[in-house]
């Protein structure tokens, strides 16, 4: 019980730091005249854009909120509506501040220098990071206790927390296809006109679509990653709970169960306290390198959390298991630091890749496209592998000495639950990315000079490196919560069917033909969800594209300075194709499973999901990482290496770059939730399946 | 024992047939001039790089047989060496007559029309397809005769032939690569300077680049795609006689064992048969479609094979149970031209994803790159859940009314040789490809006249459909014969460890930790490879670009065809890049099964080998797909729509096409050997695997 306690002040902590960061965030002064402008345009725009999208998927979320409960099951449909609350209030909140802090971000970079637009900056980011972590322990913890002093400490009252996270990644989902539809609709809209066929710069303000493009930013990005992250961190701790709650219940080691239930409670509760303590290294000399502290930040997290852990872990779990268990942790940790780093080793332009595909583009944009594609594919080697072994090894250190099988797939959910103990930290680094984005574009429109553009172009380029570092991370935590998930599935599977582990082992073979046509349904899901996608983008910025080049058409004036473009109607379009193409995606994550559990059997389904899983680790790796090596070979030629701009090499890298943007910000990074969304309806629904499917009619 | 003579006797048709075939070839007259000119050229160029080509591999397969040989597997040497020689063999020949048949086609256009030089064009095609399914059938024929009468019939003996694919498969990497290298390198280099930068039209004579262009289609497409099919074809053979020789031994009912063995021999027999019945549907009339007949044959084959396959397998197995086998044959002919017609649909200009792309060319290369992208991830469901649903399928309904699971395992592997007793007539109509697209070449570069260049271009046409039919078959058919590799390799492992059945399930659970980081490292090694391949092409054509530059330089005379260029300089540095760089992918492919059996032992390498199949397939049909449709969107808009040639959307279009072009013909179908040739290394090193492995020192 005091541990719980522990547990929820940590939370509580993280919550109120959060409140009074965004108090100290918001009266900074905003600037004036007009940067004001810009803001307001750009807050209406994404207050508009939200609206409509939390709309749409508040009447999906009512009706699987109406269907939990036709089917008796309500306990699990309280925690869903929490669970999408939690998820909508954690992205609308950071959002806001987004929004907010971008122009005080310009206006301290013009008033005050560096270090203070950068701390500014962060902290704008780190409310969005500590309010994730914060809702979703505090919720966990509550909905825990509620459950537990209600129900009983049950497996099914705890199974049915799993609702929570269901809800959290019905939401996220439909957030990041219509976030990434729409940010990169408006984002390759408005270059492709605005940067290519009428060659005025980058977030002018004379281009229709700029508003558009930097409302994207906030409700993509922000909005959109906030998300993404917050449905992995719940989704671990609850998997890790599930799986301790239904198996280590008769185990016969000289400690209670609960221990086991609360570990990943205590670990999250280190992660926040670390992502505080490790906030006040964020800061920079004037002409300093501001993604230094940034990178400082998320080491200084992870060493924290290693040494917090120790201690908290051998508070509930004592001796040599206790050792193995932190062991666990630092495994999931060190593969988060690894996958990375080898993100940042693809991605930045310090480093040959990026240097190759820069020198490639001498010879035209095809081979651009083609060594970028190359190097995206060799990117996901060492992620993968290091998620093998990560994996492997948490299973084996608490496997070997115990022989205790649930005790091996509890460490591997277990080190997702370390490796997402720094989602406070990666969160806040990557919200700080669309912040400086957005105020480097609210510098340029409202003309601030070349003093601030050269302060908040250096801010914007520190967020560009975090930005690949927490896209690794989010889809390398994906997968492996994925895994957690596909545990606590199997762990389901046996207590409802009562199987004993041999058979449960015996149904799951990769020998049985359901279990192999149902992996070969699981590595198509995340191919065809690109497809649809980037379909959708493309589309979208072709219909924006046709919008710009008409208002371009009738107001000349606006070239000259002289109209002033409707930058209204740019965002209505895009916020009504971003909404009307996000529903498709999203129905097919939630329907598939069912189709194939209910058809094929819950063995079928275990195979898709598995082959889902690293698939989607595969190809979500590949998007992220090859978009980022174009965007910033891209940006490497703007240095003034190949010929610098507006040389061919230039106008190739900007191709390659077009093409990443949606690989990276809109398909790549809903594969992380379409991995686990699937996985979560088959745990849902796992119970029902087991006795109505139609396999079973044919194969008794 | 009549049943053996019959099939000897068909793979002795073949092989007579192909013979005659090439004779009708050779005596038609080869035209004059510089027509002969350009032949000998692209003759001693092809004839150059292959022996170079092969000197490289002999010496891998040298080393492999003293590998081998040390072992003390000598009839697994034998083996190995008799499936080399087959597969350098039938790629010699096949690429000989192509040589040969290119010129007599473009000759017979100028001067008999479309129907003659369809059929020569076919009869060229013909030799190459029926010298595959001939050499291979007899071989594997005379090697189970001689190892049945010497050895007697045991299982070890016939396992042994394993190392007939192994040797085909070594050889058909290692060349598949290789030649795709050569091929890709010398389009897109001087494709890069000869059309974009000189502004000449393709396979005009004074590129230096354009015989090494040529020579390429010969040795990657010609020689490539036959060695690949033949290695399908001869593993799923011989994995259904493992299958059959270890697992249906004690089988209960009323058939003795040999029957089983047979019938993959039987059904392939029968393919031989229907693919020389269909040879005869191939003609026209003038002014004709020439893709018509070729879609014909395959239908007639189909049909032929369905008909004959039943009385051929009821003789052997006669009642029900004969029966349900010859649904398997069929379902394996269903999947197999259901994944032809999708193909067909994504990369034929007639249907709407071909269009779209051209459309969207309008807006830039960036969204031709993107839509084709798209519909290439797209284009990969409709097959992978075929393959799911066939091998469900055989397996169900072997297994159904005999609950005997080997039998169902015995029913997936038959339904590759199902899909894969089409090989002959889809070998002739892919090889039918690279002659005419030569035959076109030489019709340009001799200046044959606007009327020759209609036909020869038509002829190409069809070529080009057929190819992306066969890319799509050839990569169905790699993954489900991998599929019976990994059925043959579960046979053996029980077979080699005693274990029951249900012990074989619980060892390859996909709980199994192990297991699980095998499919993770599975699943990104066709990723990898791509990269590698990828890589290789993209630099050996910078090499090359730097080459066809220097001599427009060096000699301006060239252009005023003043000067002649220096083929040989071109052919002679592709040739040697190529080489160089063909070994690393060949030893990755060889080498990490090994690493992941004797590491983490022989269950993690049934997961690996299991997730790099369905990876594969999906990465292959993604990369083969993809190709095609950018190659067909650039010519539907050379044919005159959205601006036609020299458009602002066609110039997107043709790098659209430069970045498929390595995918296509180079990494992709490589992905296919890939996938093959790690479950074959497996295979013959697993009985070795199960009592050497690091893993079992840690977990006994």
């Amino acid at each position: 019980m005091i541990t719980v306690l522990v547990v929820l002040g940590a939370a509580a902590i993280a919550i109120i730091y959060a409140l009074l960061t965004s108090y100290k965030v918001i009266k900074e002064p905003p600037g004036s005249g007009r940067m004001i402008e810009i803001h307001e345009y750009i807050k209406e725009g994404a207050n508009a854009y939200l609206k409509k999208q939390y709309t749409v998927i508040s009447s999906i979320v009512a009706v699987i909120v109406v269907l939990l409960t036709l089917l008796g099951w309500y306990r699990m449909a309280v925690s869903y509506v929490l669970g999408a609350l939690s998820s909508i209030t954690a992205g609308f909140v950071g959002m806001k501040i987004a929004v907010n802090a971008n122009v005080r971000t310009a206006n301290l970079a013009k008033e005050k220098g560096l270090n203070r637009a950068l701390r500014l900056a962060f902290n704008g980011g780190l409310v969005m990071g500590l309010m994730t972590v914060g809702v979703g322990l505090m919720l966990i913890t509550l909905q825990y206790l509620v459950y537990g002093l209600v129900y009983g400490e049950t497996p099914e009252a705890i199974n049915d927390i799993i609702g929570y996270s269901f809800g959290a990644s019905s939401v996220a989902l439909f957030a990041r296809v219509g976030g990434g539809i729409y940010t990169k609709a408006a984002d390759i809209g408005s270059d492709l006109v605005g940067k290519v066929e009428v060659g005025i710069p980058e977030d002018d303000p004379r281009n229709p679509g700029v508003i558009a493009d930097n409302v994207g930013d906030n409700v993509g990005d922000v909005a959109g990653m906030g998300a993404d992250l917050f449905e992995s961190y719940v989704g671990a701790i609850i998997s890790t709970m599930i799986i301790a709650s239904t198996q280590l219940r008769g185990f016969s080691l000289s400690f209670p169960w609960s221990s086991f239930v609360l570990i990943p409670l205590v670990v999250a509760a280190v992660g926040v306290i670390a992502s505080i303590l490790s906030s006040f290294v964020v800061r920079t000399r004037e002409g300093g390198d501001p993604s230094r502290p940034l990178t400082l930040a998320t080491v200084v997290a992870s060493i924290l959390i290693a040494l917090m852990s120790f201690f908290g872990i051998t508070q509930l779990i004592s001796g040599e298991l206790g050792v193995r268990i932190w062991v666990v942790i630092v495994a999931g940790l060190v593969a988060g630091v690894v996958i990375g780093v080898t993100s940042d080793y693809f991605t930045n332009s310090k480093y040959p890749p990026v240097r190759r595909v820069a020198k490639m583009s001498e010879a035209g944009p095809a081979l651009t496209i083609l060594t970028g594609f190359a190097y995206g594919f060799l990117s996901a080697f060492v992620p993968t592998v290091v998620i093998a072994i990560a994996s492997l090894t948490s299973f084996l250190v608490l496997w070997l000495p115990t022989q205790e099988f649930w005790l091996g797939i509890y460490g591997v959910a277990l080190s997702a639950v370390g490796m997402l103990s720094l989602t406070g930290v990666v969160v806040s680094a990557d919200a700080y990315g669309p912040i400086t984005d957005n105020a480097a574009g609210i510098a340029e429109q409202a003309d601030l000079g070349e003093d601030v553009r050269r302060i908040t172009d250096k801010l914007d380029a520190a967020g560009n490196t975090m930005k690949s570092v927490s896209k690794g991370f989010a889809i390398g935590s994906a997968a492996l919560t994925a895994l957690a998930f596909i545990g606590a599935y199997a762990s389901i599977l046996q207590y409802y069917t009562g199987a004993n582990l041999s058979n449960l082992f015996q149904s799951l073979t990769i020998l049985d033909a359901g279990l192999i046509s149902g992996m070969f349904i699981g590595v198509v899901m995340p191919a065809l969800f690109t497809s649809i996608v980037i379909l959708a983008v493309s589309d979208s910025a072709f219909v924006l594209i046709e919008e710009i080049r008409r208002q371009f058409k009738e107001k000349p004036g606006i070239l000259e300075f002289k109209e002033k473009p409707d930058y209204g109607k740019a965002v209505a379009i895009v916020t009504s194709y971003a909404i009307k193409r996000l529903v498709l995606p999203g129905l097919i994550a939630i329907v598939s499973p069912l189709v194939v559990g209910f058809v094929l059997g819950p063995h079928a389904l275990a195979g898709m999901l598995l082959a889902a899983t690293i698939s989607g680790l595969l190809l979500g790796l590949f998007q992220g990482n090859v978009g980022n090596t174009w965007d910033n070979a891209k940006k490497y030629i703007e240095a003034g290496y190949h010929g610098g701009k507006g040389s061919e090499a230039h106008k190739a890298a900007v191709i390659g770059d077009t093409v990443g943007d949606p690989m990276k910000d809109a398909a790549g990074p809903s594969i992380n939730i379409l991995i686990k969304l699937m996985s979560i309806v088959s745990l849902v629904f796992a119970y029902y399946m087991i006795s109505n499917n139609l396999y079973q009619l044919l194969v008794p």
